[in-house]
């Protein structure tokens, strides 16, 4: 039984599984190591971590499961620094794979499990993280590397509330660019849209579907930079996909049936995956 | 006192208001007329009106305030046929105003006024009309018309919960373009993108941020038609600075500092909007 975590960035997603594993009693000591050393600091006045270090080293020496939840572009060096320290089981839990997986090769393929939490906050930060994250949603499981280990990270991140799925990495990318990176580019581009207006004006006029629409427009910068880059292929040819559906119904604005059939496809499609 | 509430279309709207107006005290007996016979039939069996009278004329006969609240292409016709028939009071609640305001000239002005209830529902029809639906919501009620009426219109929604400020009708639609248009447009486009890849791989991986982010293109397709119609030159203009936009920031998914300085921007804009 592993029962000491460290985890490696003490953001959101690192400090939610702190939190959900110690409430499920699957680990007793949180160690909490981060490039900003505030953000450990405010983990650990959060009641989030137990205790921060200053280095991947002893953050390894201290524990014997690790948790890597930091950026995607930082992520395959941050598991390899941790593999170097010696670690016996490392998880990331990062939105992109492919390149990741691609970049640690078969290093870790016996003490490394990815995984990706379809969860998350567009809120960021240990003050965002919570106990209850992971409860009822799909944590993917790349299905690279150990039998015995990938059972083992299923097991942990169940014991969260969560249920696990097994996926193929390229086929991950691709369907996270569809749900998830794509709606966060629309989004981020929409608001650039509207900062060109007054937003005096606007403000009053805002309304409940403006919001829900770019809620996810508040997520962190860096992240989201780092996961469309790493992204980049997957994520471009959905984009263009969209700048074509875009052309036409911006040209169907003047032709009711050609609009009137379109948003009922749209509609419909909704009501088949919400 | 105005005590007979007259309602054509008696959707989420037209529901909304009777439901409201009744529970505030300021209206006694609600009539019903909707094109489609059904759509009234089953706001009377929930309640949501008294009666279901067949035509306009009848309406206007029993009421002695009417609430137009049908897809905007057929507004102004809607409002006309209500002055024709004796209509003493008639207010229109659509999204759209320029088109409508253009349509009826001046043969209104002491009899009518044009008001937009910022509010609504991703769902349509009386069944998901609700009483609350205008509590501490903005209703913003145009400059045409006569003082008197444009300030008992205010008063009307004011007494069901909502807030009024007056505004030129060309600028609403130039505002409404940025915070409602556009953001449905891309919803609904969005979802046609979705619809392309596989439904049944995609399903699981759908999370929160998704569900918020489309759930604006579950709304009626028939209504969005006439909205996108009615405001196509703001709209097309929006469109085109989300073209430009999105362009840029696909350019620049290879470029880490200006996709993280846009990134930045748009949630900075947002901060200061929701």
């Amino acid at each position: 039984m592993r029962t000491r975590l460290g985890v490696v960035g003490t953001g959101v997603i690192g400090g939610s599984f702190a939190l959900a594993a110690r409430n499920a009693g699957i680990v007793e000591q949180v160690l909490g190591f981060d490039a900003e050393q505030g953000v450990c600091e405010r983990a650990l006045a959060l009641g989030v971590v137990d205790r921060c270090v200053t280095s991947i080293e002893e953050l390894v020496a201290g524990t014997d499961l690790v948790l890597v939840a930091v950026p995607v572009a930082v992520t395959a060096d941050c598991v390899r620094e941790c593999l170097d320290a010696g670690a016996k089981f490392v998880m990331e839990a990062g939105s992109v794979k492919g390149e990741v997986l691609e970049a640690l090769g078969t290093l870790a393929d016996n003490k490394f499990v990815s995984v990706h939490p379809i969860a998350g906050s567009d809120q960021s930060g240990p003050e965002a993280a919570r106990a209850d994250m992971f409860q009822e949603r799909l944590v993917v499981v790349m299905d690279k590397g150990s039998e015995v280990l990938k059972r083992e990270a299923g097991a942990l991140w169940c014991a969260c509330g969560a249920t696990c799925t097994e996926m193929e990495s390229g086929l991950h990318d691709r369907l996270l660019a569809v749900t998830s990176h794509l709606p966060h580019l629309l989004a981020f581009c929409y608001m650039n849209v509207v900062a060109q207006a007054d937003t005096e004006s606007l403000k009053p006029l805002v309304g409940p579907g403006f919001r829900d629409f770019t809620r996810i427009a508040r997520a962190d910068a860096v992240v989201w930079q780092n996961i469309f880059a790493a992204n980049r292929a997957e994520l471009t040819a959905q984009v263009e996909r969209f700048q074509t559906e875009l052309e036409k119904l911006r040209a169907a604005i003047d032709h009711p049936e050609v609009m009137r059939e379109s948003l009922r496809a749209a509609s419909d499609k909704l009501d088949v995956l919400r």
